[in-house]
């Protein structure tokens, strides 16, 4: 045998295996060149692990080990849609490659974390932190610290939890304190003096948050009392106000099972679909008033209130016993038009950009489901270990997300 | 000289070029992975080329040349955005490969075209045509025909030229017949047997039309009287109806130098800023009643009214002889808070995914110009060709677009 056969030899051996590379445990992701608009990630809870997948053929690509402990991980993406960065609950953030599925970088960076931003120009990452508290932000190229925020509790030398945090136009940070019972805006146009803005006393214990699509309203649960506290980021010098004073009401009648988050709420047409807590229930709130204008019935406690992109549905998932249910809502019927039974652990679901299609992972059934949204069937079903959270990349190109 | 030698030299001279190919002249666009998200298209209208961008340092990649006649040239991109489908005026619908800088696939589908749309689910292209009138529908892989719908004039057996063709949600197209005073929904659920809905008599010669960003509302402008004609897809059984009956009021008065853009309306807030017909005011419609409530009195002739992502300004430009302004409009007061002399020929804005930026087409001075949104301060400029249209990879996630 020649060397020339052996080169060749080699060449067709690794061409083979560049085609025929499917499992999803084999370390390469794509070899080549390709878009990143259809790609996102799935969050493996268990394993300290992702997916990475792709949502036009509904597949998985490949498998990113070694992320820590990623109960309640989230992740957000790089302008260019290439990276994304996953917040761990260890306090691990960690940056991927998503294109080639590899570790680009990992720090860590707080001992327990709760979800993170990235900002309007994509070049800062914020992590807010239950220990130490605070706010850590970091440069998103290669995860350097340039900014630490402590958040001092009024009146105390003790660091607040932070909880809630979201980017907003104008390179600006939002989030809240726990115990702090105050929301700030941290402004990082300069981003090695943060300009900080604060509103304190805006209701006990804020536990979580979201901001609207375009950026406007910054909207925090309390978890301390009755109803929500809002900013009207367009009017900041009007304070934040209390609006749904009857959002918890009767939410000593059922014992509350998981706090709904806010970041699912939906909307939709003119109003707004919002959990309710410890009942069987969503809220509908009118998008001009704030005020309730209804409640629907539902099979069990909502956790996440999804609407599909075009607002004409709202998709529900529901906290234990009744977490194989998945709910949808027509809006401007306000009736359920659909029960599905998925499976155990149906934890999160995910639109596609134009929302033809919604991903469900399903955690007790090792599974993600995949349903059209038009005829609400499924049509696919991908292995997954243990999977939480879905993102796809479009979120790259979303404030708040 | 040895031939191991002579290869070296190759490699090296290989490495150099990769690394030197600077000219925006050069053939190869990206040669290694990169992500997608960032990057965008710039009609060249008079040589037929494009540009492809990446807006997150603001660089020109490269040059894509032989897509013919470009004036009034639209795009739409591939759910992975990888793919641009530009429409020619000649008829013409290239699909170009962005990542690679190449044309996967040209054909001439008709004799005269006024833009096109990608359906929900990417799977297919819809084109619509002055000449011979009709809408063609092609798969977007490899630019086959599936469908070719006429458009037949009601009581006639002459073709209508189509115009404002759209994609809306549930796999739908939906487009108006300029002669045929109708708007026809085509669903293209089963891509071989279009299922079309027609409104009829919606008023004289539709020129021109807009779908909302949620793909609820249609709205149609019209040539040949005053108003416009709105279609809520969610109650298509209420058929049209006439809205703003004073649209182009005044539009005597002041001879029409260039029709406004439709596609650029601003939903910003709680309202709607329309290009007036003929005068130098741009219309603030109440979102929720769809009537007149103010109107800002401007520099010129607006042709496109453009809300940044957040929809807290809208940015117009001018017809002739005003083309060389920009306005930039606060939302909440109503105000002119910025008259930027940009150049002759500003034709188009497009604003980042997330609005820290937006890039502007100066034609006659051969520039594309690229403003800071918050400090409204001009940060680049860059080198085009005659350039117009600018279209950035985010409109692959967006419905409408």
């Amino acid at each position: 045998m020649n060397s020339g056969h052996t080169i060749k030899t080699t060449l067709l051996a690794l061409v083979f295996l560049a085609f025929t590379c499917t499992s999803i445990d084999s370390l390469a992701c794509a070899t080549t060149p390709r878009g990143t608009g259809d790609l996102g990630v799935v969050v493996e809870r268990e394993n300290g692990s992702l997916l990475v997948v792709e949502h036009s053929s509904d597949q998985v690509l490949c498998r990113i080990e070694g992320l820590g402990d990623l109960s309640h991980a989230s992740a957000v993406y790089s302008r260019d849609a290439r990276y994304a960065y996953i917040f761990g609950r260890d306090g691990g953030l960690t940056k991927v490659d998503i294109l080639n599925g590899t570790i680009v970088k990992r720090v860590i960076q707080g001992g327990n974390s709760i979800g993170g931003a990235i900002s309007q120009d994509g070049s800062l990452i914020a992590v807010s932190n239950y220990v130490p508290g605070g706010v850590k932000i970091f440069n998103s190229l290669d995860l350097s610290l340039v900014a630490d925020i402590p958040a001092t509790i009024p009146d105390s030398t003790e660091q607040s939890k932070t909880v809630g945090l979201v980017d907003a136009p104008g390179q600006k940070f939002i989030f809240s304190l726990f115990e702090g019972a105050s929301t700030w805006i941290a402004d990082l146009s300069n981003p090695v003096q943060p300009k900080i803005t604060k509103f304190e006393q805006i209701g006990k214990q804020p536990y979580d948050a979201l901001i609207s699509g375009d950026g406007r309203y910054y909207i925090a649960g309390l978890f301390g009392e009755d109803g929500l506290a809002m900013l009207d980021l367009w009017q900041p010098d009007k304070g934040m106000r209390r609006i749904l004073p009857g959002y918890s009401r009767g939410h000593d009648k059922l014992p509350v099972y998981k706090m709904p988050h806010l970041e699912g709420w939906a909307v939709a047409g003119e109003s707004i679909f919002l959990p309710a807590m410890g009942l069987h229930q969503v809220l509908v709130v009118d998008k001009n008033t704030w005020e309730e204008s209804g409640r629907i019935e539902l099979k069990g406690q909502p956790v996440f209130a999804i609407a599909r992109p075009d607002g004409r549905q709202v998709w529900v998932n529901f906290a234990y016993p009744d977490n194989n249910w998945i709910q949808v809502i027509d809006v401007p019927s306000l009736q359920v038009i659909k029960t599905l039974d998925v499976g155990k652990g149906a934890l999160h679901m995910e639109f596609t950009p134009r929302g033809e299609k919604v991903w469900i992972s399903v955690r007790d059934k090792d599974q993600i489901k995949v349903f059209d949204t038009e005829t609400l069937r499924l049509i696919k079903t991908l292995k997954a270990d243990k999977p939480s959270g879905i993102f796809f990349t479009n979120r790259a190109g979303k404030i708040g997300l």
